[in-house]
């Protein structure tokens, strides 16, 4: 049979202030040029932009972002299939749920999320090829990080029964781990964090999300029947879509269908999700001073420095990241840049 | 007889970047609120606000900065005689120069930085007053500091003969002196810092500096001669102006001139020299997070935090120093903010 082109759907809805004072509501970390000149959202649709092999993405995203995303992948030379405007968050299961109702039972569909690094590419894309055979079987497909950590952060995929070539039937979806449990997982040499990217037939994602979450396919279908498309925009139905559940797909269909394959895949993997996780990654490319506006670093070790539109000047200092915007500024020791969190909270606390 | 009014004469021509990014060419140290509510120049315009004391204070300063020292008088609810703009910096001898030759050759002038903090003014008031009597018999007073560390950056005066209860002879001016001499200054009990202040008649200063500098008395008259009035504004012709030599008081008189007086004082001065400086101020206020902007300290130790129209975020830092403006922000350890310099030369060099 001749194989289909993939369609990449790519998910642009996230919203988190992990990266805060870079990252704010109005600018997530997936439109953010974190790592080299194109935003987490450019490289992601580059990274799948070979049209013999992929057709235009679909990304899924917020209504609040649609002009950047379209602007974004624009400015990059890129194209884009439909832009589907979630009316609200409901997390990734009814997410992927629309864009898997918007296309063909038939076609293969590589969910991605639109704000991680991927640095090897090429072993990517050798793995998704290989695993497409059995995505057309109706398999789930999902791609595992070997761990390197014991990352509380991660959910985590236990391979069972090998199946194929470096392919193994998935015998268990672990959400985030407690550290204890995290460790038992990278000493077992049996887990690998879940990158929250899948390969599948839009009907067999479709088939399993009925089994197990029908509200929320029929949510989403409600919200798809009533759609408004405008150009390459679609609008699901707003008062439909609010009715479905808010679940992960990991929670809703991966941790609960049988037929789920993992390969194990080495392709310089960050979800970037902190500070930190960015300094370890300026480490491999030696640049810790970055941003549009002007760094002075007068002995400044090892710390992460980044100025947008305003000038840094860090003199004396080690050991810390110091992120300042023309809106905000964090000064924050490496190694604690998860308690950003904390900051966003009291200055959401003292918002009037 | 009766004793004439005392003319404050306000020196605001510093442009000093010891305060960067706070201080900008733009926005001198005496134009910034770093001490409370008023400015420095608003600080020390109240100190001599009492009209039945003071006549209304002659100042100083930059063209650049006139309309900012109009409003500022203006919006303390103070008020200012002739506000004498130089066409260009020549130091304080000839700044004070022009000051004394606009004045009756009988007035006694008060000369005063714009910049310093006095946080105690009535012991101040009360030395000025009692200074008088000296300032009238031509004596050229000074009122000095007892040093509580070896300051280097300070220039000293040595105490000789005792002329008078708690008035001495300057027996010697000393300019910055290095670390090993400052210690033997402080070790001695017989020096003080030099803190700026004067207190004399226009014509004791102006025949001193005529013996002694007689370019600058030149320069300065004809300045003044030709000099062009526009309201409170007083511009001195700048060709002549720029004909003088640039020197300090203490170079060109202080050190030369035989009749000089001092009077220690115990007025809880500071110059405010450097943020390490303002951190000092602060702990006697108990106060390290300040300015326009909102700061968030979580776990932030003996931490200077000063925000200006920005929002500032320090999460588990300790001993730093940390100013945020809109255009710049500056992180500096505790006890190297002098270090400031070197940013600020580095940013001059990149400037195109």
């Amino acid at each position: 049979m001749t194989q289909r082109r993939i369609t990449p759907v790519i998910l642009s809805g996230g919203s988190g202030t992990r990266l805060w004072p870079l990252s704010v509501p109005d600018r997530p970390k997936q439109l953010l040029a974190l790592a080299g000149e194109q935003t987490m959202l450019q490289a992601t649709a580059a990274r799948v932009a070979d049209r013999a092999r992929f057709a235009a993405p679909v990304i899924v995203g917020s209504e609040r972002h649609a002009a950047q995303i379209e602007e974004q992948i624009a400015a990059a030379g890129l194209s884009c299939g439909t832009l589907i405007l979630e009316p609200a968050a409901r997390n990734t299961a009814p997410a992927i749920a629309l864009a898997a109702l918007a296309a063909d039972p038939g076609d293969l569909l590589l969910v991605m999320p639109s704000d991680h690094l991927i640095r090897r590419p090429e072993p990517f894309l050798d793995a998704v090829f290989a695993a497409s055979q059995w995505a057309a079987e109706d398999w789930l497909f999902t791609f595992g990080i070997r761990p390197d950590r014991p990352e509380t952060g991660f959910g985590y995929i236990q391979r069972g029964e090998q199946i194929g070539s470096g392919v193994f039937q998935a015998a268990a979806f672990v959400e985030k781990p407690a550290l204890a449990r995290a460790e038992a997982y990278v000493a077992s040499g049996s887990y690998d964090w879940n990158a929250g990217i899948f390969l599948f037939r839009a009907g067999a994602y479709l088939a399993q999300l009925g089994r197990f979450e029908p509200r929320i396919l029929g949510a989403a279908s409600a919200a798809m029947g009533k759609a408004r498309r405008d150009g390459r925009l679609l609008y699901p139905a707003a008062e439909e879509f609010a009715a479905s559940p808010s679940r992960s797909i990991d929670h809703a269909v991966m941790e609960k269908a049988s037929r789920i394959a993992v390969t194990p895949v080495d392709i310089g993997w960050s979800d970037v999700g902190s500070w930190d996780a960015l300094f370890e990654i300026g480490t491999a490319g030696g640049e810790h001073a970055s941003g549009s506006g002007q760094v002075v670093a007068i002995d400044a070790e090892n710390c992460l420095l980044r100025a947008d539109g305003i000038t840094l000047a860090a003199v004396g200092v080690q050991d810390l990241v110091i992120i300042a915007t023309q809106e905000a500024v964090l000064v924050i020791p490496r190694g604690q840049t998860q308690r950003v969190r904390e900051a966003v909270e009291m200055l959401e606390k003292r918002r009037p």
